[in-house]
């Protein structure tokens, strides 16, 4: 229930600083009788890790992830899940100048003045690091979802000035280039944009987008924990994120009611400029959220700051970098969302497994790349 | 803790509908001896109600809040604070028509099929009148903010097409139109747009912006609750919002590193693009939060939907309405940033309340208006 | 999620003072389209109210309750419930003596130091009048359970040195008489007690205690949220408490194994000395817990005690009481057993609903009184 | 926030299976700055360990706890603590003929029915393995508290029909004896009793005591969360525990209010019936609870079940079992004990940092063994 933990009924707690021993997380409240291997989990790992291009930081973290309970002759058993991931690859000699310094568009100084030191090492608790463990979690409330026809998917929409165009959307697209981008052009242009960009020694903001379909009609509690709520939490829990959407977003303040409503037939909704949630509740479209990602702030080119004694100090940060940030929060994005699915599932149906209507339940209009 | 509760130690549950007898909340865990009357919370009330211009909708409430308990001789006494809003001018003759067809852009579609059938008087709990408590229980929390130097103010940013000229910003102009704009001549432009508006029987969409000052530094849970994943929940939370924003919200995706950093030296920040928090823990600067607002649903204008039965139907809304929701909704957005702020100042000194550094406190860019 | 909100799913959260205008709670979270009207809510309250026999406290209040909202056309909504009793016998000037005196066995002393100030007048807060709300709640759950073939009963087992005999006992006998006793004779003898002890200006303990039929097997969160956990947490919380049992309670403490358990026949359990709980999760078998109450601490024997300024004063509390709380307190337990069910039940629906098994389920032993 | 959570500033999540590859858990929430190391948690889970005298379960296990995060340079750094036992003797063929059986009086029964099927090997997650984490978890919180003057000390007050001579209490003999008993002679007649129940094959009930001292006045979170409220949640939690008491516990039932209740003079308390807490709060008085825990289930002497397809059986465990589980429960209470006070000193600075009061601060009687 403190800052670690996310979820009232499928709950997610995490710890591991990123150069400390492990990772790991406890997942408790799965359905029990779902299959669970490592296998599961290494996959989604595997997009997230670094090291596997170089457009992403150069630390190679084989990021093997160990199921340690709550699974038993391959099945979740219902029991808490926990969940491990050994850290291997930490180079703590490359932040010893960084101990009594604060980087600037970093989180030393917070947490410096919160609780009063830090373990400065790589970030320490604040580096995205963590995130690794919500993929893993996020995993599983994908398996379990899976198995009621609900998809999770996420894709790169934006990185910098480059847009992908929905003209060339192509979800296969999403696993063959190293940024998640559905548009092939769009990914090689993002290629050079990176390179030229890891020359100067910058970092730039990206976009990011996360789909969801299948999803019955009435998750989601008002008024508090609407479903576009939790989402936004949760999305907005991720490092670096500095804004979030649901369905046309920012777009809808210049938008007339006549051209916003998603009108309705016996054949289905006429469009989806709502992203699948009404009232704080999911109408049975597909969900679509879309996230703002921050340039990283760690950089080769020198900034000003100042260090714990309040003296003027330049900062350059070597080592190994995200030139973006955004190219490995595609899972993590996907990651939260599933986490947020599953957990309003769960509650929805603990208050209203006795509701039965015969409601007229409405198809979506096709959704993009189908 | 269900879905009608927010905040972990500083804690708003809320009930009410639309056209049902009362409204009311419980504030639980407001720390005690703070001065608080009913006229603290009349103000902001006074400031969100309908009936109070042309451009909103006509329903005319008093909203005149009791407070039932927890308060003692003037005092707040640290136990349970009960709320209560009588509802005196419901017309519900005017939504008869509606009881078995679902309003396109409404939430009578998700809500009858979540709970089998919904109180349809007014749209029921997913009216916007619930949220007149959220206002009452945000002013308390203002109230003791204040008390510590945090002040938490609201703006209209931008109404359908009409952004405001940071130019001409003004802080005392937010309260003399009906509006909440900063830049009375834009102000101007809006009601002109707004005339034609209800003319044409249309709706609009709007932006408003969020700022809390002297904040201090080291609020925040990572990594779930981070403070802005928590602003992000309580934002997304309030109806009709479509999109939250931190800082520079999504315009930092085409930003560089080198363009996004908030530099420091001695002398304090260089710039806030940040919006006041890192790390999900804030700096001690100006908390910026920004908010999409989408167009009120209901219309004069016909739009297409279907019944309870599935067949097609024509729905055009009659009675009271607002054509722009983003005219109201500042003192809600004021009111869960408050909510959220003090609950969050509550759980530092839970956790930190012995920590104790020397480390340099910085000073803010000045922000804007000032 | 504070002090004053009980529950994960079901969540009751009340406010309200001795002598403050009203009581009030909000049930959040029942499952919708359950018949509901305030008579069914004023039964219980009407065993719980004070001024119905010469045993009790002569403060005589009529406990109206009325549904504010969570309920429409005679069926709950699934939105949040407002409940709201006024108050409107308090007699303030019975206690104008206490303000700066502590009452010894009273929250007094506690309340004004842990708030810095108290509302004197009754107990404020800490009175027992509160509890009106958790019966009105209690009643909600109880409908709901009872829909499920649940049931929840309570009786007094022992007033100060007269114990029940459950040779004697007889549900109906319960509602006969002012002591919730079961058995006729044993009530006789308290009625002559109770004189006696009011004459004599004294209070005694007793002993409630509550049993549950009809629960399906499986309800109980292992391994903290155990079910009798959270009906310990629930009991302990009610006033006057200071302990609880499960099934024999403390007669365990010297049963050997072979007499403790409750062995399995394919006829069914042949014993319930585990009370229907076991490893903390229920086994269909009648739920039974017990509460030791202590004698009320308001009597007209002067009490050592001191004041404000630490002075040594003496302490005759005046004015209406009861002799002993206990013989108001089984509807109480009643409530928190039905809420505590009813949460669990939806709890484990939310994460179990897809568990099929054909597991044998076993029958239970007769139960007293059957 | 589910099953496995436990607290609301001060949280531990657990996980682990008694056969599994691991026990850990997540400790959150820890106030940061504080010392901490491996030794300091290792002696509490020594002094509950399996196999260190022959009255105990003959399982060996090293139980070496590592600490995976949440402290650097030996402090915690407020970040959440990963802690991490290794499972290293489990004899899972010792639990081969259980698969398909219902032990009498174990958790098999509701398991199976509550997920469908268990992780059956010693118990899996029902077994009292877990508690090795509880421990560890709490040895933080003990380490916090002493910090702060409080010091949680736990005893063995009875064991089936050897009750302990408060004359001959000495808090120095806990230590001495494998059965955390204070009465030295009751000791010797304790470890005759076990070695003839040992040799019949049965089991025993236990009666364990906790109390804390230096608790500050004004601990509690009225009106559920009281602290008795949490504490008898905590205590009920542990395995085989059937029933909790505060202070004098069930003796109030017959007591009169003049015997019961705690005068009060300037030189401080005259008694503490109470046991530290009135109404709900802690009074600043030595806090004691009591709770009662069943005879061991696994027992040698044949007993009548059924197996999954419902035909009679009969259950004869073999292996290694404790013939009393209140032998090693003694640290598990102090553990619990100390999470609860942790936590609501934590909630209460959360919410009551700014109370400042000249009250008098009453002393204590003097306890037991003083």
């Amino acid at each position: 229930m403190s800052g670690n933990s996310f979820g009232k009924l499928f709950t997610v707690t995490t710890f591991g600083e990123s150069h400390g021993p492990a990772l790991g997380c406890i997942v408790d409240g799965c359905p029990p009788g779902i299959e669970l291997s490592e296998a599961d989990l290494q996959a989604d790992l595997d997009r997230r890790k670094p090291g596997t291009s170089r457009h992403t930081t150069q630390r190679r973290e084989p990021d093997e992830v160990r199921i340690l309970s709550g699974v038993f002759e391959g099945r979740t058993t219902g029991t808490s899940i926990g969940l491990l991931i050994e850290n291997t690859d930490q180079r703590s000699k490359d932040y010893s100048n960084i101990a009594e310094t604060f980087r600037p568009a970093h989180a030393d100084y917070v947490y410096s003045h919160k609780y009063g030191f830090r373990d400065y090492r790589g970030g320490g608790r604040s580096s995205a690091r963590e995130t690794a463990m919500r993929v893993a979690a996020g995993a599983i409330a994908k398996k379990v979802l899976a198995d009621k026809g609900v998809q999770v998917r996420g894709y790169l929409s934006q990185l910098g000035p480059i847009a992908i165009d929905q003209a060339r959307f192509d979800w296969d697209e999403v696993g063959r280039n190293p940024f998640f981008s559905p548009d092939a052009e769009a990914a090689e242009q993002m290629a050079e944009y990176m390179d030229a960009l890891r020359k100067e020694g910058n970092s730039i903001g990206a976009r990011i987008s996360v789909e969801a379909t299948g999803v019955p009609v009435g998750l989601g509690e008002p008024i508090f924990d609407r479903l576009d709520a939790d989402l936004a939490h949760a999305l907005m829990s991720i490092n670096a994120v500095k804004g979030v959407e649901i369905g046309d977003g920012f777009a809808v303040v210049n938008q007339k009611g006549t051209e916003h409503r998603d009108e309705m037939t016996p054949e289905g909704f006429l469009s989806n400029h709502a992203g699948g949630i009404l009232g704080g509740i999911s109408t049975g479209q597909a969900i679509s959220a879309h996230i703002a990602l921050k340039p990283t702030s760690s950089l080769r080119l020198p900034g000003r700051s100042i260090n714990a004694s309040g003296e003027e100090i330049e900062v350059v940060t070597k080592g190994r970098h995200d030139p973006c940030v955004g190219i490995r929060a595609t899972p993590i994005a996907e990651a939260m969302m599933a986490i947020v699915l599953l957990d309003h599932l769960m509650r929805d149906r603990g208050q209203n497994a006795d509701v039965t209507t015969d409601l007229p339940v409405l198809a979506d209009v096709p959704t993009q790349g189908d």
